[in-house]
């Protein structure tokens, strides 16, 4: 772990050091040979004079391929005609620690001379790019400030099981396996097992783990698999609130990431972090349909109404972004047959709304129905009984109001660098029809 | 968001506040009724006078149930009298937000009064027990200060596929599961994944995740589902450095406990968190082996020589307890025969530890073999090839030298917390015979 960081090598100017990182390109000339090496950090070029003292070097270097790793004992030296951070390491020593095979399969320095789907097959190199890189690094920023602001707010961290018993919810679109020789299935959320958790009194929880939908969708913003941030919270008692938590949430996060890595998200994807003011806008289903009618000409199909659907998300977007010169909208006031029977009601509303951000939901907020009576209604209302019976049994021994929401953090990875899918923001995809690598 | 903590109530004393908790005890007496009410930071109690203005409060206490949630308005009194914290609410207003059935299905407040079955079963109330309440807030801790540590060097996020094609290593024990209408398993380690990021240059990375084994085993420290923690680095070249760095990361883990949580831990569990000391003693395999025959006559089974036992485990501990008074201890030098194909070896000896910590394994470290050829050679010598195609693939276009391990958090939570099994620190558990709630 005493790696030296290329990032970092301003401060060894002068002296011996080791450094070790993939060749990232070499240069055979007639008197002298070049090696770039790369590492997470940066990249620093090898001068290797051809001579007869070097001639152990050379032949290293002349047999060397590109993206190989190396291992290189020299002296960095300050070198103001140098193009590349005016720095050189004359070698005493070169180690190739593993053999890159002459042909790489992928091009993957440019993305866009293969498809998505060959750049998925070879994620292993897909992987080297440096926009990937960056992705990685900023998704980790990402979950990890999300994190940090609901443990600096007293959340306890929960890990519940991927393997239950009932297909929950819906009971459609979950994925079907052997357990001991009984059924069982992947669950598509931990609601159920949140929701527990206030009943189990930990007031406040959060899980980051990954959520399953058999869902045969190929569209570019949905996964079989994908890594759910989930939030559940007690002693709620008004979506005001939960909507005011996210905003928290979201601009602690964005301003993490802009300080960090603004610039070179920037650079790299041509995108600029804004970090959103408060409070976001909120628009009640019904008046957003009137105002998509009156400006776009926009009508819901029949089917959608009472929820949205991503035309309307988009147009929606264009709106807010249009009015208020904001990136993100709440919308509240869905319809009850279109929202899961557990959303607490006032007056026949579900008390939540979704986030979009973008013209792409990536959040459902609600409070939830914590009454045993009312809960087992609205159950039954939605044809549910016998497959919940478990989560009701919860509610009959005391249970505080709470609410709750979760986020797809792949989702939001997406929408931050504005790549075209989630193929690209997840570090292995899945989806129907791709189950490799 | 604005609740008041009940540990912060002292801040408080003199004003109108609105509380908000459990009812954890109700005490209807002939001139005054008192109750008592829990939250995740403490208790307080709420003192009704039985008098004419205070009719309507009475009836709500005469009828309220313990376990029930309530939200009280009312003004913090100092009193000497007031056995818990000195402190009382004298209340203008009670508002029941949820009643509990009068009698629950498991005396919760006393473990022991119930089987270990019967307590999962009803974990929705099992959790409200204090001991169950501390070890979510130290698992929570212990897992932040654990990614704190790592995020701290620069470390990776990844969140890597469960659901995959292949069954991995040694194909036994993978659960099986339906993906549109073809075969697929689920994950039993991120092992190929993380090796996967090495290849892709992501130098180093960690992961949280459910790891799945579908292993008939009911001891008390096997799970089917349980939570993993990865970790794999590059330009790593040998296993002193691994061990080093897993020292180092339960060095900072454990201090934050003991500064977090240390007493609690001490009061609830009678258990004395200890920060351990540097290096871990290390022991071989063969002089552990000669050690234990000589000091407590204990001879290996002809079947787990090369490897360890259970009841090796807990003899080696006992022998470094007694000798170096150190609560952990690495055995290296294990047999190419017991250890995974991609162990890297050093004249046929495998470039690994276990760490076992009071008597129980907790982690297999190792150097990955990375140089295509010898990893091609050692997979085939344990007749695996077909089914690792797809990641020896990795290793053809360069990839760093590395290493990794991985810890079982419930385990180590088990561990810590001194608990008899798996079964207790686990949010829920999963075994061959439980699938519920």
């Amino acid at each position: 772990m005493n790696k030296i960081y290329f990032k970092d090598l301003n401060e060894h100017i002068g002296k011996e050091i080791i450094i070790e990182g993939f060749v990232d390109s070499i240069r055979d000339l007639q008197y002298v040979q070049f090696i770039v090496i790369r590492d997470t950090t940066g990249k620093v070029q090898v001068t290797i004079e051809k001579n007869d003292t070097n001639k152990k070097l050379n032949k290293i270097v002349s047999e060397l391929t590109c993206e190989s790793t190396i291992k290189v004992i020299g002296t960095l030296y300050q070198n103001e005609k140098v193009k590349l951070n005016k720095m050189e390491l004359i070698p005493n020593d070169i180690i190739v620690t593993s053999k890159c095979a002459l042909e790489l399969p992928l091009n993957y320095k440019d993305m866009s001379s293969s498809s998505i789907d060959t750049r998925l097959n070879y994620r292993f190199l897909d992987l080297r790019n440096e926009k990937n890189l960056l992705m990685f690094k900023v998704q980790t920023c990402l979950i990890n400030s999300m994190r940090e602001y609901v443990i600096n707010n007293d959340f306890i961290e929960i890990h519940t099981p991927k393997i239950i018993s009932a297909a929950s919810e819906s009971g459609s679109e979950v994925f079907e396996l052997n357990y001991f020789n009984r059924k069982a299935y992947l669950a598509q959320s931990p609601q159920f097992y949140k929701q527990m958790a206030m009943c189990g009194g930990l007031e406040k929880v959060f899980e980051v783990a990954p959520a399953f939908r058999a869902e045969n969708s190929n569209s570019y913003r949905h996964a079989t698999e994908f890594t759910s941030f989930d939030i559940e919270m007690s002693y709620i008692e008004s979506l005001e609130e939960l909507m005011d938590f996210e905003e928290n949430l979201f601009i602690y996060s964005l301003t993490k990431i802009k300080e960090k890595y603004g610039n070179e998200i920037k650079n790299l994807f041509n995108v600029d972090v804004v970090i959103p003011t408060k409070p976001f806008p909120r628009i009640k289903l019904e008046e957003l349909y009137k105002i998509l009618e009156k400006e776009y000409n926009f009508k819901m199909n029949y089917e959608d109404v009472g929820d949205m659907n991503s035309e309307s998300e988009k147009l929606a977007y264009k709106y807010i972004k249009e009015q208020y010169g904001h990136e993100f909208v709440f919308i509240t006031d869905f319809s009850a047959k279109k929202r899961a029977f557990y959303h607490k009601r006032e007056n026949g509303v579900p008390q939540g709304a979704d986030l979009i951000w973008k013209g792409c939901e990536i959040t459902t907020l609600a409070l939830r129905e914590h009454r045993y009576e009312i809960l087992c209604n609205q159950a039954k209302e939605k044809g549910l009984s016998n497959d919940v019976k478990f989560y009701l049994e919860f509610f009959k021994y005391g249970c505080p109001p709470h609410g709750g929401f979760a986020l797809g953090v792949d989702r939001i990875t997406m929408l931050l660098l504005e790549t075209e899918s989630l193929k690209e923001t997840m570090f292995i995809f899945r989806g129907p029809n791709r189950i490799e690598p």
